[in-house]
């Protein structure tokens, strides 16, 4: 692509860096917004900045939160012995949404994928083990999606936590293999917690 | 959808202002960009805000440029009594790709469309029939998309023009009815200029 203008090019280059957004999604974006008022391009960027720049985890779940200790964990009608362990924010909204859950969350940050360079070390997953050494941990919930990455990352966390003797499960799989987690309905999500089987025996599925 | 975050929400809510991104797709990008090192965000941030500040639209064809004139407008071996009518950016930089035009553009910034409030007095119409009273114009070639907006904004410049006896043509009818300009491919739309025809005989097809 050929620009006249390398203020719009430099636009599209930088809007195009985003997952799923071509160059020609980002040329179509970046003349929308030349259409628009300039507050509207000064409100998004903004938006973005402040985040970046400011967002903060929740230091017990490892959720996004503006305050130190999110909602959640805050809220002192949620059970701290069930601990559901997810990928990312994401998964923790379409659970809350399910209202069948009432115990806490522990925010991974991604799965183990040694493809994409990630591996045990670039997750959340040392204060996991540490809060189920400490003892409050009755149960743990494996609530990653169902895909191979997924399934690595259970049984890696799973080895770690073994030794202490609590209950781990998995959300049931009417979750189709290879689904994520955020595209799933609630009802299916929300049964698929319900009817949730021990770790161990899904490993002989 | 419910936020733990208001910096969250607020860029997510920002990021789903613009076309075809809705907020589950704003979160996916906005999640994205967290993942990725703050200096990204910033320069994402940066040349939205650049560009919608500081670009500069020539002031013959009202093409995106950042000089005064166009590198087309400029350009001695261009032909200027051949014009070529587009909605957009998009359009000049898909007929330049074809290498088969030689004249110059003349960028319209849209298409009449009564029901998204866009009438002939929001579009650049005026300084193309300028252009054509002053006398250095032999040809108009109407190459807006072949859509009912696109039609009626061909028929309203070519009313307003029709006094000064010069030759108009549209674009051969190889593209479909309906299909974006931008979307045809290289070989189509360079033949479609090639074979164009006088615009009024366009009319009793
Ligand atoms: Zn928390
Ligand atoms: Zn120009």
């Amino acid at each position: 692509m050929e620009f006249s203008s390398k203020l719009l090019e430099n636009a599209v280059n930088e809007m195009s860096q985003l997952p799923g957004i071509g160059k020609r999604t980002a040329l179509r974006l970046v003349l929308h917004m030349l259409r628009q008022p300039k507050a509207q391009t000064t409100a998004l960027s903004q938006a973005l900045m402040n985040m970046r720049t400011s967002i903060k985890f929740c230091k017990s779940c490892n959720n996004i939160s503006d305050v130190e200790l999110c909602e959640i964990c805050a809220n002192p009608n949620r059970d701290e012995g069930v601990i559901c362990v997810v990928e990312d924010i994401r998964d923790v909204m379409a659970i809350e949404n399910t209202s069948s859950f009432k115990g806490l969350y522990h925010v991974l940050g991604g799965k183990i994928s040694p493809i994409d360079g990630i591996g045990p070390h670039d997750l959340n997953i040392v204060p996991l083990v540490e809060k189920v050494k400490s003892g409050t941990v009755k149960e743990i919930i494996f609530a990653l999606s169902s895909t191979m990455e997924g399934d690595t990352t259970n049984f890696y966390i799973f080895k770690q936590i073994q030794e202490y003797n609590i209950t781990t499960s998995t959300i049931a799989r009417g979750i189709s293999v290879g689904d994520e987690l955020e595209y799933t309905d609630e009802i299916t999500l929300g049964r698929s917690i319900l009817n949730r089987v021990p770790f161990e025996s899904s490993l002989k599925l």
